[in-house]
């Protein structure tokens, strides 16, 4: 006998359902043929619909369609980002938010490596909402000046949510003369966003947190900057980015942000309400609890900090009632470490590791709250009761 | 009033349409969420979909499903191994051949580059057919020495599909302590690919190739081979590759895959012999045209050259008659080079820019083979006086 059993899916910040329209849009596109790079007919077309995708991109983001650069995802966005610019600048200096995601900050690390080109590599500290403050970003332009290459601060934080005010940070950098590139990965389709007025040199998004395809992405880029490519071959994507351009991702991925962005209103409306009937039900039922981030945020995520229990093991608590959710970015398996984002808040590394991302979209239900809700505190007992066992038989807490 | 014109697509070696069988794969695995490395369940059924297609591929390839690496696709599969292979190797000096894709020529001249890391990079003639004979590889190997990190040798050219020997070319490399690299992006999915048999430390695959999606391929990787990755983030991929695996696309790739290999053997004859068809009509109707490569080569790659005719004025005139096909690789619109490959095998400028690339794939008919012929005689005729009117103008034969 099987039993099917209802799942409540709360982990849309790794990824999100493809959106029905936009595995039509895929599926559509993929059942004709073309190389967007060929001259004949078939390729003109598949080349035009690669164009028109570019325009709604461009005309959802507030940039210019030759400013979109298709990539593979969010990771090769911010990958391109942060070694193109980088190693393009004269200046020496990186300077990183300790709160990017590692798409980033392991980017930055390699440019602090001798085949990175050695170059000084600075993370800046954030806020308790794990945002850079301007001034940081101002008082390191005025002592490095033209040394200062490149500056990456990301629009919401992916693990807490919190919205950094971009233009403000960007603004000393800029006039200094550096580069900033936002990691929008988490914003693009759920909040507002302008490149142009942002006023940075590059912004990275990734279709699959809109309801895109998996494996699309794309880096805005001023049409001014200086940026090497970091891949090599056919030169497509102004080049920038070799390889056949994805025509049926990125007629996907448009057609997922043009739902997305007209959804957008009332969606942040529904899930902001949603997600604050989940955090105040936890913080009702649960004793203990304490909410991570605040004041501008995403409207989807919600973060936990669930004193005593171990992150991971109430995810597979969770998970055996049908609750979906992560501790934090959607690690590779096995690995355990505390939230780096969570550490640079100043949250201390027990915190770190007892915490929880429960992120909603455009498929979640007041049941899917409630029922998060009701397993939390059952699970939270559990995990703290195990980890009272663990803790007393000197067991590391991994 | 509207007409409708039968289109004869003849350039699937630049992109052959998605197999119906990989739509409906994709749009499946595309309707159920997961992130591959989520712990929760719905992450864990979409990493085991990942490793049936892992171990799918890997059946058909002859490799271990440890040793597939997925990549955004044969060029970022290229750029995987040149750049990682090559880096991570002790020997200083790169060779590849001359008529391998720009994805690994362009690879290695950036590893000449002072950025990266001023290797010595050497390319290695090629024969009439376009390419490498061991004997080159042995005398290099042992000339350099451990000085040798690798070679790279595509299995079966793109633009005249003539297949090398890789494992008696890789042998000596080999032997020496290089790591030998194969680009067989047009070989997979059309003849019998067994990565163990050919010996070599990687083998890059590009799904679009045979049928699968655009934007999905795979680098087999020996697992005892030392290999940087190129990119960063989330350590996907044994940490050779970051970024949310694409979950459908990795299915759809081995849903084709695995309909392509079934279908190989019938399907080889079935195209060799419309190639011949297509060949001996063209030699027989058109004055004066050359047909280049020959030997052991893939059955849908026919490659021609139509001495004073230009070979992007060929490619309009038939596009006007409804037959779709190349001058080589599918290059960035507007750009119009001699092929490299046609010229490393001997052929004059002049040759190399008169030349078109006919590939037949799964859905060609005995129909679009006759119609090319029917279409190319009289194109020629017309690209010859053009180009006559050209040269008689002194313009150059751009």
């Amino acid at each position: 006998m099987r039993t099917t059993r209802t799942v409540h899916y709360l982990d849309h910040a790794a990824t999100t359902p493809m959106r029905p329209a936009a595995v039509a849009a895929y599926a559509e596109a993929a059942s004709t043929v073309g190389n967007a790079s060929s001259l004949h007919g078939s390729g003109r077309r598949a080349r035009r619909r690669v164009e028109e995708a570019r325009e709604l991109l461009a005309h959802h983001l507030g940039c210019r369609p030759s400013e979109v650069v298709f990539t593979s995802g969010g990771t090769e966005a911010d990958n391109l980002a942060v070694l193109g610019l980088a190693t393009a600048a004269a200046g020496d200096v990186v300077a990183v938010s300790a709160a990017e995601h590692h798409s980033v900050l392991d980017a930055a690390e390699h440019l602090s490596s001798e085949r990175g080109g050695r170059k000084d590599v600075r993370v800046l500290p954030v806020d308790d909402r794990g945002v850079v403050r301007p001034d940081t970003v101002r008082e390191l332009s005025e002592n490095l000046g033209p040394r200062l290459a490149l500056v990456a601060t990301m629009l919401a934080n992916n693990e807490i949510g919190s919205i950094t005010d971009v233009a403000a940070v960007a603004e000393p950098a800029l006039s200094a003369g550096a580069a900033v590139h936002t990691d929008a990965v988490q914003a693009v389709g759920h909040i507002p966003v302008n490149f142009e007025a942002l006023g940075v040199t590059s912004l990275s998004l990734s279709a699959h947190k809109f309801g895109g395809p998996l494996g699309v992405g794309a880096l805005l880029l001023d049409r001014g900057a200086e940026c090497r490519p970091i891949g090599f071959g056919g030169g497509q994507e102004r080049d920038l980015r070799s390889g056949s351009v994805d025509v049926p991702g990125v007629v996907a991925m448009a057609a997922a942000l043009d739902e997305a962005v007209r959804e957008m209103e009332s969606e942040a409306q529904r899930l902001a309400a949603l997600r604050d009937r989940l955090v105040e039900g936890v913080l009702e039922t649960v004793p203990g609890v304490i909410g991570n981030g605040g004041g501008q945020r995403l409207p989807g995520i919600a973060n936990l900090t669930f004193p005593g229990c171990s992150g991971e093991s109430l995810i597979l608590l969770l998970d055996a009632a049908g609750i979906e959710c992560s501790t934090g970015s959607a690690c590779t398996a096995g690995v355990a470490e505390p939230s780096h984002v969570l550490l640079a808040t100043g949250a201390d590394e027990a915190a770190a590791r007892s915490s929880l991302r429960l992120s909603l979209g455009y498929t979640t239900t007041e049941s899917d709250v409630d029922e998060a809700i009701a397993a939390l505190g059952p699970a939270a007992e559990r995990a703290r009761v195990a980890g009272l066992g663990l803790s007393g038989a000197g067991a590391s807490a991994s």
